[in-house]
């Protein structure tokens, strides 16, 4: 009888999944999907390991499934699908896990209360993050569940890199740079020294680049500075956010165009990045295919800020062995890791076209003097190693 | 007979002034000082340029001086003092000169007119600025006067060096990085050559250290980049503004604090940086000189983000022929430089201990690559400079 660890990520409408055979320490991934649109017209997925859909199921439109009734479809989806499988711990991706918790905690009702004190610093995703824990709780008490945190990764940094330069009362609130994209950073930092020995032990700088973007520098495998500070929209320039933002534009928002603090979220969140600039689109493809002025000022300055911020952040290792990209952008777009590559130059960064375009893990040239990879990222397998490792299977 | 060119610096309540002797192309101090405390409790000091006291005045309490009164008194004084002397042109220091202006520019009402515009974007500065223009426009309309901006020498950027990720209609509004202390890079940039000309070819980071702090990198001269942004907040920690930061921290401060827009401007204009941190002081002196535990915490933050700053803009100018330190803290703070150099050493930056205790003016050591240098700013002198090479004294 195979145990099943199932890995759960709530946004507001959406619950995505993976589930995972545990055979001892290995992990296999055996389904993964997610039910969206779960407030007005849901449906579900599911693919097995290769990607092949299994299953697919569509409600009728403003049906309300809710998050309730979602954990309970994949439920009982799951207890149909896996024969022979029991469900012995469900991991959950969450978003904040403040000052304090710098490793994945089980869950417990002491928890969930402190994790609620945090909403007020992501209130777009914590308080969804949490929901699927509590429902689980009330409905299935004795099945272990672990909280893993988008932050935790980011708390080895030393004080001064996670410091704003406010006053101390500001610093107590918990206003401070968290970083985030943690449990994707912490996965490249478990893989890296099968792939890049030297890096890995020494310091690397890791561009985890989708639709939010961001970088973190590793010295020996620990992150030590991150783009992302206090919220996600900081840093890079991402699909549709801003990034890096001089705090006097929003004072100017505010007095000189009398924009409110929504409408300021709006365009921050939700209407900059590359959407913004290009006036077209977030998608990094369909800015590539095009040869429209503002499409291409689009990502040239994406690319710059990555330049930046690579500068910056190899102040903060002192140096750099390697660097690595990682997630959608990173994967897959081939011209924007090729000018990254040459405008980091300086930094002794190469890059073998050939390579880059192949889709190659190594894209450095063979005598470069910084290793450059391209390594999948999987936030998910990370989140059932950290279950795995808490509910300890081995020991029921 | 002596021609004189007379700079002005007008704060909120401050007028400073230099008085040039121009000879040719030559340009001797012969006098500088201020007037303060116009509105409440005014007085005036004059040095000479060795920096003897040469006079001083103090009105009553609660005599409103005014502007309007400063400019007056001091034409007074200059004409009492300089025997022989003609004023032939005064130069004013402006903070914005907006996209527009990326030279110094003779006064006219249309230039008023167009500089008044600029006001939103510096409404703590640019209004005093513009005040002893009109008086004197008024009083002395046949007096050549020249607008110098902080802005100016940073409109070489490239676009996207200029650019926030927000959407168009935003950066048509105005919203970029307009980059400020331009005077004073433009002095530094102008004395380099003769100092090290490798580096003035090639490719510098300027760090103005003062009250305000700023960095810039230039090549072959020119601004590329710089660390404030729009306002002059942005970018390092100051005495008492806090630098970059998350605009996630302004939406929260509103959201979750209640806070309104003056008490933010407040927070991160008056109340953070070295005094927020320390809780002490935002005298650089005071912080070195004491062992508490948050004051250390400031200047640590403090050194470390212009180490984060100046990987970012060696980022930006593809590598680091030299850094030069200057104004207030660059200038005197030999601590402080030396922290900085010993956390640049992964760029090839080095510091000779006895050189930069000494008050030398290269402080890096024979061998390094990078030239460290001291040089003393004076943002007065180049604005004498532009407003002597725009009056065109020869041809009077």
């Amino acid at each position: 009888m195979a145990d099943v660890i199932l890995v759960l990520n709530a946004g507001s409408s959406s619950l995505k999944y993976c589930a995972y055979d545990a055979q001892g320490d290995a992990l296999r991934l055996v389904l993964r999907g997610s039910l969206d649109g779960l407030y007005t017209s849901p449906s579900f997925r599911a693919s097995d390991a290769s990607g092949t859909e299994v299953e697919t199921r569509q409600w009728g439109d403003g049906t309300e499934l809710g998050h309730g009734g979602a954990v309970a479809f994949l439920a009982d989806f799951l207890r149909g699908h896996g024969e022979g499988h029991t469900l012995v711990g469900v991991g959950h991706r969450v978003v904040h896990g403040g000052v304090r918790f710098a490793q994945p905690e089980r869950v417990s009702e002491e928890l969930l209360s402190e994790l609620d004190t945090l909403c007020p610093l992501a209130p777009l995703h914590q308080p969804h993050n949490l929901k699927p824990i509590r429902i689980l709780a009330e409905r299935r008490p004795e099945l272990p569940q672990v909280a893993c945190f988008d932050t935790a990764f980011h708390r080895s940094q030393p004080e001064i890199a996670q410091a704003f330069a406010l006053p101390a009362s500001m610093t107590e609130r918990g206003i401070r740079r968290y970083g985030f994209h943690g449990l994707s950073y912490e996965y490249i930092a478990s893989v890296l020294p099968g792939i890049d020995a030297r890096a890995a032990a020494g310091r690397t700088v890791v561009a985890h680049l989708g639709n939010g973007s961001s970088m973190c520098a590793l010295v020996a495998g620990r992150s030590v500075a991150s783009t992302m500070g206090f919220t996600a929209v900081d840093g890079l320039p991402m699909g549709t956010r801003c990034g890096s933002l001089d705090p006097g534009v929003i004072l100017y928002l505010i007095s000189e165009l009398g924009m409110g603090a929504r409408d300021i979220e709006d365009l921050v969140y939700r209407k900059s990045g590359l959407l913004g600039v290009s006036g077209k689109s977030s998608d990094m493809r369909v800015l590539l295919a095009s040869d429209d002025a503002r499409a291409r000022l689009a990502v040239e300055l994406y690319t710059y800020r990555i330049g930046r911020e690579l500068g910056s952040l190899a102040a903060a290792a002192q140096g750099l062995d390697a660097l690595v990209f990682t997630a959608g952008i990173g994967e897959h777009a081939a011209p924007i890791r090729e000018r990254v590559c040459r405008q980091a130059a300086w930094l002794g960064v190469t890059v073998d076209a050939a390579a880059n375009d192949s889709g190659a893990t190594r894209i450095s040239e063979a005598s470069g003097q910084v290793g450059v990879w391209v390594i999948p990222t999987d936030e998910e397998l990370m989140i059932a190693r950290h279950t795995g490792a808490l509910i300890d299977i081995g020991a029921r």
